[in-house]
């Protein structure tokens, strides 16, 4: 497969590793400027996406840009006649997203959303073992996503420049992947949910340093940095209905201090329970009346259709980057027409729409119903 | 102190035991039999709560009877110039624990409600360093309370007959204290909260064994059982807002299986956070930019005037009767007049304020604010 | 049960708050000063052992002195016709030990060891699983007895005034108390140990504070304090081969920082393994091919012969002092004729004998069989 | 670089995939068949190593055999003019060690050994925290490594075959890594070493399935199989002290049911101790006074010069390849003569040297020193 990037920041810098890994042919990056580009791989570097594509004719065009450029840069793909393979969340609205998935219909090509945390051999696992009916019927579905990202107030990322992110902030950034994780994992949709957003760390100071993004609007200080007030929460609190009638409750937050990235999907069945924690994501805990079941990862888990999720044996851990590649993996697959197990652009709408379900809640106070 | 309980079931029998380490003076015990009542200690055994109260005059009635008879029980003990330290929840409607209150007053004695979990040596400790700023301002406070106690759908408890637990089960036999020592820990107000309930287990059997209470209404099958079906929740979760701002989830249940008891309280400081798991009750993780400290309970780590509630060296566990030993101790100190520190009827009203405020949210799909 | 305890320390202090929890009769104390007799509970004080003996008469001697102090309190004990429960380690020789055993034959009265580390429900479930045949044959019995109760190098502690403490300091402080765990559980003798010992803080200052005993021999400085070479090991490391064809290796350390009083009991079967550690003394892990299981401490996991040993459902945590009382309860039972289930001189002896072993095997550098 | 495999089993795909991922050439593979070998990866197959050598003339060849063919095929390397990187243990006699470095130095070619583990980046922050003094003098360096790879008694793998592992089975497999990583983070030299060697599995049969290496001498039974009786231990106890005055103990199994690949380094340090374990190799434990405080692994705790041993922020995993990786790339810098930051032949030579002492260690039932 021909690769091009578009976007040259750190989870550039993964997919770039990535690509590697599986053998594609990187063909190009695009950035900002050249120089990023040129720093990210020794191919060819550019600053401007249509000449890229128009020169490189790749097969794929890797998304990594802050998320309110994803729809031109996917849509300049899809007119160059590329798949997409664009990071999450897929768009900063419903309509963006609507509107990248006809440009991807008419192109005729495949669109791919990069839902990373799929690619666990153990959530690829659960999500098995719960259509196998191993738990029950599902009651709870709880757990969190806790992230010190925000925390340090000093910090500044594009997504607190007003218009970058979309419209919510832990929402967006990672709230986008625990909602995708509940629907992926329990096979069932969020029909109603409720939220309370919070914005603790209403001020940030933009500064002009790397993965800032461009000066944002506003009065420049004398020492050239710009004060940016935070219109977007950095802390949600959901409860969620599922379509089988369970229910659940979750926190997302980026200020939560000391989790590194804590993804934790929690689940009560009937007849069992399960725990798995993205920061240990070579076990899962297995409850039941005798206890609680600690299960390693390993080949001899997975069923036949998972045998390529992983390779190492059990205390041989496997990680992040192991988990990324077998979903760049299965998206290549996909547009080479050989899956459809792969995260869809589909998968990407269904998750904006469920964050602008959880926006309009905390503004009304009520549950909205989801379609 | 001279003592005299009423109820038999298993928190009377936790009662007797503390009522003994602590060198209380039990003088009686009243339960629906005599049998039942003097098989729990050694004492004059009574059916009949107003003889009990007659003939022993004692100074604290502890009542440990289901929920709906918690009033008449402590209506008696006050009426008899008794202190009363009543199980919670303190009472199963809101109606119900004001009349509590006001007998109180009128009686000149004072009632105590077995909020028991506050009772830990580092649920004070993090109270107190809340109150001291070490976390700074609090943004999130998380947890859950899951138990299995509900989980085999063979087991029968009173809890399930209609009219005797309350607005809610899971709420009322264990989302109080979740409740509760949120308020407790951060010195915060709940002031508006978001509630969804499922009922996952609607049918129970009546069979009448121990700890079934007498035989619900329903029409009795040939082998002497009766079918119920549960008009209560056996999960429920929520969304709190704090007075200070702060926000958090939580999910009570009492159908998790391989959760025996575990109550969590996770807070994220606007400096640091903690997270404490009652069932690992000796230590405390603190959350900073570093990492995660994992502090063990030691006397070293208390206030002076925490000294009394814990007295072994750390790695020396203490467990679920120390913690409950410490909440007596503190009520029956009040009703001496030495302290005010200890849980009274208005924290025990408190907590049946916030259970119906997350009823109506429930029923009305709204947040709901709470005076 | 008349009780009386010769000691004031800590662990007197442990003792007399489990004499009354078990209704114990306290009917005297002797210290080192009648003052300090006096503090620790509200009885007759002496500071006179015999003194105490002949007025008070006590079914039963609690020691809770010094090592050295052992043998001379006990053969009082037995001579004034009582029985006695004596602090561990035993006595600071084999020789002690032996004598201690004669004079309880002698009088006709039952020497108990306060091997309380014994009493926690899941060391009885476990001995009783390993003797089923759960694990199947014992392969590997190893683990550790971790404190950090001498790492300040500035802390005194009698134990390391020469003549103190016996043979050595971590192996009779809290040695004894792994070894013994090690042959109670497995229900096999140790039959060769082969030990390294280091003495890592050698020099230690007297001061004369609480639980430092009488000045040292030495030069007094001005500020009256007193320079001590200590001449006992602070750490050993151990290899054990048991009866049954087993091994395994420990090391148990009493400067090693961050481990209050880590436990740890570690083995492998043919069939399933197991772990316990004492700081998380409610459950246990079961590994088997399935992965591991954490098993909660709960009466329904205990046999009928086990009952009394443990009260509270799973999730409510026992701990320290309950353990600790099934210990004294058990000796009390044993004194009383009712049982011989609990920990006897025999078994104190032959922690003696194994820390004897196992300086002689540092010395030697051999490996030494036992008998 | 050019790279050549020989051998084709699990370890030798892990090789593979990283010298894919490097950006390596493969540039052939020999195995014991030639299906083998292109069963492995799309390149040149071979079944004779000196035809491989002679057509591809590779810069580097990787030796993936089995324990008693290291030599010969190391040796084969270098007179190819390759460098070598060999897997662990480098050879099975601490003769056949010495020839292999004579070989490399006639050569002038760079011999290197697999021991992965060093490439954790918490291992080299450990490492640099322990030489920069964080922890003070080191006092206590136990641990475990503990395998259930020959817990079932069904299985076989050519280790049992006498004469291919070497003088030990748990030791030579993985006991060596155990005692590399302790010298390697330590920066001492193991001084002493007492051993105890249990063969626990004294009975394996050959079938003639993957990984079971040539038919063992011995009757083969009318199903084609051959009963083994195997001469090597499955666990071993270890005593070691260190060059600094520290000492420790440790236990090796592969016979140790639910530890996939368990692999602890405990230290103790006269300020502060740490605790790492391979199977969560993203964080470690560092103890103090004040507790215990779980640190991350994340490129802000590395030191400048270990900035190319990590990548992702902390919470993003990394695992086995990405260690492996690590000293894959180390291994062959220093072939290029950018570094002598690897693990080389001296220091396979030591394992060896140490496993030996062991061996005679229990043997003779003492003490061994080791030069």
């Amino acid at each position: 497969m021909r690769i091009a990037i578009v976007g040259t920041g750190g989870i550039a810098r993964v997919h770039r590793r990535i690509i590697r890994d599986l053998g594609g042919e990187l063909v190009g990056v695009c950035g900002r400027s050249r120089a990023a580009a040129a720093a990210l791989a020794p191919v060819p570097a550019y600053d401007d996406l249509a000449a890229m594509l128009d020169e490189q004719r790749p097969d794929v065009l890797h998304v990594c840009t802050p998320n309110h450029l994803h729809e031109a840069h996917a849509l300049a793909g899809f007119a160059a006649g590329a798949h997409v393979l664009c990071e999450k969340p897929m768009a900063t609205s419903l309509a963006a997203a609507e509107r990248m998935i006809e440009a991807a219909v008419r192109a005729g090509r495949i669109g791919a959303v990069a839902y990373n945390y799929r690619g666990y051999p153990l959530v690829a696992a659960l999500r098995r073992k719960v259509r196998e009916g191993v738990f029950g019927a599902l009651r709870r579905v709880s757990g969190c996503y806790l992230s010190e990202d925000g925390f340090d107030p000093a910090k500044y990322m594009w997504h607190f420049t007003p218009g970058s992110v979309g419209p919510g902030y832990a929402l967006m950034d990672v709230g986008v992947h625990w909602l995708d994780l509940v629907e992926h994992v329990t096979g069932e949709r969020i029909v109603e949910i409720a939220a309370q957003l919070s914005i603790h760390q209403r001020e940030r100071i933009w500064r002009g340093g790397e993965g800032q993004g461009p000066r944002p609007p506003g009065h420049m200080a004398e020492d050239g940095s710009v004060r940016v007030m935070v219109d977007v929460e950095d802390q949600v609190d959901l409860l969620v209905r599922l379509s089988g009638g369970g229910g659940g409750s979750a926190t997302i937050s980026c200020v939560s201090v000391g989790h590194p990235n804590t993804i934790v999907l929690s689940v009560d069945g009937a007849l069992k329970g399960f725990d798995w924690n993205q920061e240990e994501p070579n076990t899962y805990r297995e409850r039941s009346v005798d206890g609680t079941l600690i299960r390693q990862r390993a080949p001899s888990l997975m069923a036949a259709e998972e045998a390529d999720l992983t390779a190492l044996p059990a205390g041989h851990a496997e990680g992040y980057i192991d988990a990324f590649r077998n979903i760049v993996a299965a998206a290549w697959a996909g547009m080479r027409g050989e899956t459809d197990a792969f995260p869809t652009f589909a998968d990407g709408l269904r998750g904006i729409r469920l964050v602008e379900a959880a926006v309009t809640s905390a503004r009304e106070k009520r549950a909205i119903a989801v379609g």
